[in-house]
């Protein structure tokens, strides 16, 4: 316990790139995906598989470098879409082109490459799309996430008798997952209330759906990264700060809810336009 | 040869749903991404591996179905774009799902079945994306795959003497990959020097640059296919025609020339609008 706070602690420094948004969130995530995508790779020779880090690093580049474009003006750039349809095939075919050296590399090199940018690179970046299209309801992300994580911990804490999957991650409980969406839920509900009040009528539903969903990826999110480790016989995923693992054991919550978050309000404001 | 050409005459009905465009065109696609996902994974369970083919298929489905807006309006459906990220979010989630059964299935399952996705449906559909973009310009795309392999075929058997990467695929030269280069120019060249003046006052540089980028970029693609057979264990993805291999190993070039001619007319025509 005393280490999930302290952890938590940690994250409070990265919460001031939130406030700030913009060029410095983008830079700050930029930051997550370059660390987070070598943590990926880094695990993967472990097993034994060896991706090409330098593939992940470039593909990451090239995504926030769009980014840029979408900061200058999110609604009048929809003629540089294509552009991100460009860096999917783009990424695929490098990662393609690591098997070339037929002799030296497996399948397995090039697949791990495409995962690692699809699952960290891409995933990272919707934290970036949200800022720039729906601005404050960027914090929905985290809330969602580490609300999630905390309540699950405490309500498996205090109610905690039947395991959620105990293959994949043994100390979890369906009480602290029930636990923790009620909390993701209750925490997205208030911060509509209080905050996207002028994004729609319907904030709170907004929030309470927003809170649901998250609830439940956000703990896929977290097992997904189990998985990963269990297989690549690794506990954490790296030492950033000692004692407390990498940068993807902080993040593999948010790597699933900052997609939700953004795909949940793209199509909210597709049917009821919001009126900010 | 007599296979060669054989196998190249077996082709010649596809060609009518090129020239009949649009839904009949998305359609012969779609049936190409099912039956060419379902080879390739079929490929993957030769070597242990073993994808989720209904998640190929799913996805197949939902891409081709987003295919749809663009027909009945390719310019006027950009703000339908965002979905076609939520799609790549949205096959990603679902191939790491595949891993939840943990003791059952290895990271190469949920990789392969995202690899074949991106590889293979997502490829495929650049066909549907330059039909509803660039209409006639659709040619291209196997003009510059078939010219560049059967020139290829030619010169190599007539000037052929230096290996190109025997380790890979035995049989070709360098001779035969410069003159599979030219044949795709010059083939390319014409088509738009007759078709695609409407398009641009240097419709023929654009022919020039679309046939030397696919006759690149098409043994590309055959190379990559020969690599994944070779780690496969397999000789051909399949068997759809007696003796004329499956349908990959038909359509090997032209996943790899469509995405390349859409991206570049498209990026064409942002730099100099095409005057149709």
């Amino acid at each position: 316990m005393k280490t999930r706070i302290l952890s938590g602690l940690i994250m409070l420094p990265l919460l001031v790139f939130l406030w700030l948004g913009g060029k410095w969130l983008l830079l700050a995530c930029f930051a997550v995906a370059l660390m987070g995508v070598r943590e990926f790779y880094n695990g993967f020779r472990k097993m034994g598989v060896s991706p090409c880090a330098p593939i992940g690093y470039a593909a990451a580049f090239c995504l926030y470098t769009l980014g840029l474009f979408l900061l200058s003006s999110p609604t009048g750039t929809e003629y540089i879409y294509p552009l991100y349809m460009l860096w999917f095939f783009g990424v695929t075919v490098a990662s393609l082109l690591v098997l070339f050296k037929i002799e030296k590399r497996t399948l397995s090199d090039g697949m791990a490459t495409l995962t690692g940018v699809f699952y960290v690179v891409f995933f990272s970046f919707h934290v970036v799309l949200v800022d720039s299209f729906f601005g404050i309801a960027v914090w929905l992300i985290v809330l969602t996430a580490f609300g999630t994580d905390i309540m699950a911990y405490f309500s498996g804490m205090a109610f905690g008798k039947h395991k959620l999957c105990p293959k994949i991650s043994p100390k979890k409980t369906i009480e602290g997952s029930v636990g923790g969406i009620l909390g993701s839920m209750v925490l997205c509900l208030l911060f509509a209330h209080f905050f996207l009040a002028d994004f729609s009528d319907k904030a709170m539903l907004m929030g309470l759906v927003i809170g649901l969903l998250g609830g439940i990826i956000s703990q896929f999110g977290d097992l997904t990264a189990s998985i990963f480790k269990r297989h690549m016989g690794i506990k954490d995923y790296g030492n950033l700060i000692p004692g407390h693992g990498g940068i993807l054991d902080r993040f593999d919550s948010v790597l699933f809810t900052a997609p939700m978050v953004f795909y949940v309000l793209w199509i909210w404001n597709l049917i009821c336009p919001f009126g900010w």
